[in-house]
């Protein structure tokens, strides 16, 4: 039994405690099967919500998980105005093996990690910033869990499958790698599902260059989509590409930094500065030729241009604009569909793992299974 | 601290009594990263060797690891007879927590599991014939281990990633979207190395018809290479690819059994009966041309020819030669390599997995990852 407190409901915390709600009906029919996995507290910025301790000591689940977003309301008697330290508090009092998971993106809340670790929590995450900010924020997280102690049965576990690729089977394939000992030659990978969109559209191996569509009209399509951030040069930076690239650097034994990486930052450097999203999207037409060069001159090769992170273990780990052949496995995604390849001793022709990497219903996924591995283990 | 016990040491388990030492001495040098697994046993069919117990009562590892081979001959003091019953009796008298790995393809051996799991024993294997023959067996299986008691702490752990695409992430990857409550909706994939390799140089998504080898020519460079079985009917008539995807579809909680898929055994009706391996790939050149008129109708519509098994929770499960467009990831694989896809309602785009799924490393691999999901566990 592992108790559940989710940190941050937004759309993947609503969706995970979906997923979570629907699991408990189906353990109480088939709980031969199925781990329980009581939910006890959530809490967002405003207000938090925890379940009742019992005479015995322990606390309780939430008595209606179904209602817990109305209950969240600041008028509702069933939540209390939020304090993240209070909460946590709360969970580590009754000694029951707990795990916090934060649905936030706030590197605040992972500067949090050590600490809950070594009150004894676990925590699983989809959030990427403590696992590629600052080197000493990663390695505390590390020295104060399972990751770092690896034969101390009272060190508690961290996973965060969701921070790379959301629910594809990616670090937990990595770490299985690194901890049999296989060695890692390159980890090459579409890690951004906007940007495995917008060149899967514009550089496809079966079009030829004249069929394509311009670039703008792409970004222009997606950004209407809800497929970009609100300014797409937050995709179009690589800065969350390097994040992802980063943290599987780090699994895979490296001491690298987000500015260790080449990033290649393919917003043209005349709109850095465009002062708005509009401004921005506005004058990236100016720059379609540029693209479509790029283009012509990959299609010319018989390749097609991807955005990719690359670990290289002996080299310098990049983010960057790459020509891959129409038979290539990278060249052949679909629409905003992820893709990584492990290169090993094991695997000298790779290991390939494609699919969704982004959405809230496979990123719940991976933190729903992120949590399972924690109630296996405890 | 989880011991070790190897049952069969042929190919595969060489290679992982391999990995295990490399491991070990890593270990020694940074055991707070890496968990230790001491070997305790090792039993093939004739000999056996145990480490000996200390004064405390416990097993300690075998003194050398790297002389295990030789202390398995006859004329070693080092080694006794062989007895499995005698080697698990032992392993279990010490009640330490310990994990059977059965690296032989046994029936015999596999319907001993239930037994192990009902002493406490762990089981570690890639030997499918636990997972894919009668249904009993693997009802047995389930009911002894954690499989069928996830909410038992004292159930021991059955893992068998390797039973299916040896190291790749497959099984693990389905137990996942199984424990998390995700609706399976279709598992297709290329379980086989050998009819891999055979139709990825027979149906090339970029060789026109004109271009290809005979089918029997394949056949011949395949067996050559020591890619198929000694009679590479045993390959050809689908039987090993049909345990796969009764595993498959086990796991995914369809009660299939082997006699319940559709089976298209790609051997013509007139070669089943040759009297041998030689008498059969005499005459395979015979029906060169109707493997070739399936591969031209297959190029004719830009299609390749694959062979598959699918789990098809709705309707029937199979293994048959199937047509895929040039496009497809099926189409594009290389070598002998192993594709599967999962399709699924967080998955409606599937999630692909691919890479090598047969060899020594790579099972050896899978089976030690598998180890050290039970280390962790216990």
């Amino acid at each position: 039994m592992l108790n559940v407190a989710i940190v941050g409901p937004g759309l993947v915390g609503k969706e995970l405690l979906h997923q979570l709600n629907s699991h408990a009906t189906h353990a109480a029919k088939v709980n031969s099967q199925v781990v329980q996995l009581p939910v006890v507290g959530i809490i967002n910025s405003r207000r938090m919500l925890l379940g009742p301790v019992t005479p015995d000591g322990k606390r309780a689940p939430l008595p209606s998980l179904g209602a817990w977003a109305d209950q969240l309301q600041g008028e509702s008697n069933a939540s209390t105005a939020a304090s993240l330290s209070a909460f946590v508090d709360e969970l580590v009092a009754t000694h029951q093996p707990t795990v916090v998971v934060d649905c936030t993106s706030s590197l605040e809340v992972a500067q949090q990690y050590p600490a809950w670790l070594a009150k004894g929590l676990h925590v699983v995450t989809p959030n990427k910033k403590g696992f590629s900010s600052e080197w000493s924020l990663y390695e505390a997280i590390t020295k104060h869990s399972r990751l770092g102690n690896a034969s101390d049965p009272t060190a508690p576990w961290v996973y965060h499958e969701s921070t790379v690729g959301a629910g594809l089977p990616v670090l937990n394939s990595l770490y299985d790698l690194v901890k049999t000992g296989d060695e890692i030659v390159k980890i090459e990978g579409i890690f951004s599902g906007t940007l495995s969109y917008l060149f899967n559209e514009f550089s496809s191996p079966t079009a030829g260059a004249s069929a394509t569509k311009s670039f703008s009209d792409i970004v222009t399509v997606a950004k209407s989509l809800g497929y970009t951030e609100p300014d797409p040069r937050d995709d179009l930076n690589g800065m969350d590409v390097a994040r992802k690239v980063t943290i599987l650097a780090r699994v895979a034994g490296l001491k690298v930094s987000l500015d260790d990486l080449a990033v290649e930052n393919i917003v043209p450097e005349a709109l850095r500065s465009a002062p708005s999203p509009d401004a921005f999207m506005q004058q990236l037409p100016d720059f379609d030729a540029h693209f479509s060069d790029l283009n012509d001159q990959a299609q010319h090769s018989k390749t097609v241009l991807r955005y990719v992170g690359v670990v290289d273990p002996k080299g310098q780990s990049s983010v960057k604009l790459m020509k891959y052949p129409v038979d290539h496995p990278f060249a052949n995604l679909k629409g905003s569909d992820n893709i990584i390849a492990f290169t090993t001793k094991y695997f000298p022709n790779p290991l390939i793992i494609q699919g969704a990497g982004a959405g809230a219903a496979v990123t719940a996924f991976g933190i729903f299974s992120d949590i399972i591995k924690v109630a296996e283990r405890v």
